[in-house]
């Protein structure tokens, strides 16, 4: 199901719950994806995010010189590929073509998101103050697109050693909430 | 059950799923807490965590004077004081006394962490250096301390709107993990 396009300013439905992440990035014909689980929403509007990308990376350095990547939100369905991505090297693998995946045109930049994501967020630098000390980049929001079905994913969460944690039921507390977000 | 010490280069195991968490802070002889969701893990050793505490809170006040907060991690069963906590203002409210919640000495900092939170992670500041353009502070945890049992409790992981989404089954792809973390 094609995506469709979400409110930037409540990019923080998909990423404040803290699932990992799937970076997608490209500099001069290279595309690459890295998984990523050390990200923070930082502002609403501006839609900011804060993303740690270790310099050891392929993707820091696509990342570095391009100043733009997507984040992707993949479900619980690609455990194994989410797995994979993270333990292999963009420098010897075409991850797209290796893990089967369909490289989607973006709208607003020139890296390109994952399909088969339920969720593609387009990101450009907005401030790399933090770069150089701790690998820790700003990027805005600048298009975001999600798949309209289902209202949500299972989504995974990582807590080291090779293991996940799925997402469980709803606990809706908004009677609780006066104030807005 | 009382908390024990837990390795602070492995912080990121409570962390990186993204669970919502309590910051208990200290100032001239008050305390507060307050709800935080945008938070990530930025390095295993040091222990480094970046918060965005937004400037309207009464607890970025007490942080920014003492340099000092913990962190701590509710269960599901407290998704009704977390949404309370988040709801209240700390200048008006004594928040643990209203939650009814216990105040618990902590190790190295004077901020006092909360009892019945499954983990505390004491914090002192580390970087300010982007705490005046986005709140956004890193701190260094430097002390852990995690209640044995359960192995994992239900944590709860906010999507805005007063809804939140508990955690689900374990998924375990060790085997596909050939890097160490």
């Amino acid at each position: 199901m094609n995506k469709q396009n979400w409110p930037l300013e409540d990019v923080r439905h998909w990423l404040e719950p803290g699932p990992v992440v799937l970076i997608s990035s490209r500099w001069q014909g290279k595309n690459n994806i890295m998984t990523l689980g050390w990200h923070t929403i930082l502002e609403f509007s501006p839609s900011l995010v804060g993303l740690m990308i270790s310099a050891g990376n392929v993707s820091y350095s696509l990342i570095r010189q391009s100043g733009e990547c997507v984040i992707n939100l993949p479900d619980a369905s690609m455990a194994d590929i989410v797995s994979g991505i993270g333990n292999c090297r963009g420098d010897s693998t075409d991850k797209f073509a290796h893990f089967d995946l369909t490289a989607e045109k973006s709208e607003q930049i020139a890296a390109p998101g994952i399909a088969e994501c339920h969720a593609s967020f387009e990101c450009r630098l907005y401030d790399d103050a933090l770069v150089e000390r701790y690998n820790f980049f700003i990027f805005e929001v600048v298009a975001a697109r999600v798949k309209p079905e289902p209202e949500w994913p299972q989504t995974l969460h990582y807590t080291g050693g090779g293991i996940f944690r799925g997402d469980g039921e709803v606990i809706d507390r908004h009677r609780l909430f006066t104030k807005v977000s």
